[in-house]
């Protein structure tokens, strides 16, 4: 007789084979000549479904025609049973060789037992641990004792507007008793964690502007604020010397690191210290210094400038006075900050101290996202502890994730519970070049999925 | 009886069509990719001075093996009679219709009286004025009296190193009792106006880096020192409010704005200001409030970031926490800065305010150029004033100007006197897009050349 661990393991190359195919399909949602790709692999995902034996499966389009959500349902354990809702978003950031990859970005390929590829982290790896976890609880003759619903989103990378609208129209679509979002990092590759808070985003760009057209710098330097300068000088005015962001109001609302958050986030410390260490190796830490490392990352907002241009940048000396500049500015927020208070404290901020030499053009980037805090004590938590520790044979640790998932406010709307389950790592390079996971933690995550509905059906869940 | 005044008259269209199809050239000298459009352009004036009665002409390749002089001599006037050295350049910046142009940046397009096209201002109006000129006087019967040389220059926009070395090593083949500078811009359509001071230039480009590889925002923002905010918090320390260069000892050898230097200037002030309201349009003049609008254009030195960029710019949200950043700045310079020295202060304070959170390299662009100060009431500068004042029946006001022309101050080491006279104009937008001139500058360029010939000849300049 066949059991759905077995089954997982038996399957392990077709699911590799699976998810390649996937991550092949350049899902950009941020970049508008990418929705042919994005509603492609909707379509793929939709006959995914329907081909693991779940009982539906749509597409659903999104009102700017861009981006659509993949639903699916399985309905067989009965009314009585719980329901399980499952996230995952298979939209992926821009990649380009230029960047700094070493191989190919949308061609996934196997060294040393990593695989590397955009969306390989963040989360093609959750979509596939999630859908192959599913398809062999379908396939075992004991079939689940809950519901299953996957929503698999088209727009996670470029603000998740949709979604976000299409739950607040339809609720019951996604309700749930247990929201699990699949998406983000574990520790280290052996090491699972349980992440029990999230930071929210909020984020603007800013142009400044002097001149009505770029000048000769020779002809007019000295008689004209310089655009680049001007914008230099105002986000250089966003931080203090520690790191601590000077806008006005932004830390009105934050919530104080409590003696049982600096207890579970001590633990995780040295981890992040090894993972800083390894991956981001900059010549020296930064940031608040009456933090730890962990809190920092999780637990405090912060300000950061995400891209800036002005002028000429090409090869050789342009001796222009541009006409103008910008930046690309995001906030990560924490519990209790509200995205648009704080977008609008940045805005008034800047507004304030911007010189009249120039002018000042500020542009949210709509709509932004809260963050959450989750009941580390709470019945999901634990069954996702349990999934871990079978997955992995190490029971997890508890941090607060740095990334924004803003999925997981909404989900909070609709599903009585809302646990976060990680199989990517930090390491694992999201977002930037060389994105990668250890192939040992897509078989892990799905057998930790298959666990995980397992104790849900159960009840202990 | 032909004279030369006549003979540019009747030749006009003749000369537009040429001083257009040396416009369609791409002579981009800063961009490697158009080395060959620079060496084609080269020989085309060649052909043209020996077409237009010069006893020699040749194409001189620079070491580099781009950017080639082209040299062309008469000697008619006999080993007596003194000797002009025309300098222009034929090289030009970068364009592209992305930068704000309405025509194609290559196709000279003629409309109101004006021509648009890269170049047309800087500097083919002035090659091709003088060029047309000397045809002028060659072909009439009255030869001129004085001897000829003509430099046109293919590296001006991109440094001019080899010119220099050039003149260095062969002193003899630019050297001239008067070297005419024929390059820049004067007030007013029918305002002349004479130069009697440059800036000099230096600069270098400013790299920032951090983490060895970009990052996610939400994933490691706040434990490091993000490389644009590091950058931006540097270049915001370059300037106080008043618009004065912070670098310790940039000012200490900067000549003091003498009395007659104001007199003059306060004439120039009004012109000055109307172009400003015109031309840059800015929403306040900025700068140092103790120096007049023209001082601080001309008098004052300047640091100005012509460029910056880092991390993601392109459409949509990317959450990146970039490595690196960087910036591309220039210096303007005026008498009697050392431009090494300047340099030099400028990278000391910029290592000295640098945090140890992030990486800094400097990459100076060698080399620079000294500010000039030429002599107000030299016969030269009277011979120039003449031919001002018969070419568009107004006598020119003197000015100090803002750009740099790194020959002036190698020129004044091969001849006795060196003036610079411009025809083009400050609002024809040189190095900017839609760069124009107005047709009859080009024809009263003519004419004030065959002019100057004249009055250096009969021994008045």
């Amino acid at each position: 007789m066949s059991n759905p661990y077995q089954y997982a393991k038996r399957n392990q190359e077709r699911f590799l084979d699976e998810y390649q195919e996937l991550l092949r399909i350049r899902t950009i949602s941020t970049q508008p000549q990418h929705a042919e790709d994005v509603a492609r692999a909707a379509e793929w995902l939709r006959e995914m479904m329907l081909r693991i034996g779940m009982d539906s499966a749509e597409v659903i389009l999104m009102p700017a025609g861009r981006c659509p959500l993949a639903l699916g349902e399985w309905n067989g354990a009965g009314e009585a049973a719980p329901t399980i809702l499952i996230y995952c978003h298979y939209d992926v950031q821009p990649a380009e060789v230029a960047d700094g990859w070493d191989t190919e970005p949308f061609e996934p390929t196997i060294k040393d037992g990593r695989l590397y590829c955009r969306g390989a982290v963040d989360s093609k790896l959750h979509v596939m641990s999630n859908l192959k976890a599913v398809e062999s609880c379908l396939a075992s003759d004991d079939k689940p004792k809950v519901n299953i619903k996957v929503v698999l989103e088209g727009e996670e990378e470029s603000g998740s507007e949709n979604i976000n609208a299409f739950i607040a129209a339809h609720p019951e679509r996604l309700a749930a008793d247990i929201a699990m979002i699949s998406d983000g990092a574990i520790l280290a590759p052996d090491q699972p964690s349980l992440t029990y808070g999230l930071r929210g985003i909020t984020g603007l760009e800013l142009h400044v502007s002097a001149p009505v057209s770029d000048l000769h710098s020779g002809h007019w330097g000295g008689s004209v604020h310089n655009p680049i300068q001007a914008l230099c000088e105002i986000l250089a005015r966003l931080h203090d010397e520690n790191g601590t962001v000077t806008v006005p109001g932004f830390y009105d609302d934050v919530a104080a690191v409590t003696p049982q958050d600096r207890a579970l986030l001590e633990k995780v410390e040295p981890f992040m210290q090894a993972e800083w260490d390894d991956v981001v190796s900059a010549p020296s830490v930064w940031g608040e210094s009456e933090y730890i490392l962990p809190e920092r990352l999780g637990a405090r907002p912060t300000l950061e400038i995400n891209g800036i241009h002005g002028g000429y940048t090409g090869a050789g000396m342009k001796t222009v006075l541009p006409a103008r500049a910008f930046a690309k500015i995001t906030c990560r927020l924490v519990p209790h900050q509200d995205p648009a208070r704080a977008l609008r404290c940045v805005m008034e901020h800047i507004k304030r101290i911007a010189p009249s030499s120039i002018s000042v053009e500020m542009r949210p980037s709509e709509p932004g996202a809260e963050a959450v805090l989750l009941d580390v004590d709470g019945p999901a938590m634990a069954a996702a502890a349990e999934a871990y520790t079978f997955a992995w044979g190490v029971e997890p640790v508890y941090e607060r994730a740095g990334g924004s998932v803003p999925i997981t406010f909404e989900c909070m709307k609709v599903a009585k519970e809302v646990v976060i389950m990680s199989y990517g790592l930090k390491s694992g390079r999201a977002h930037g070049p060389n994105e990668n996971i250890y192939l040992q933690n897509f078989y892990n995550g799905i057998q930790s999925t298959i666990k995980f509905i397992d104790v849900v059906g159960e009840g202990r869940g």
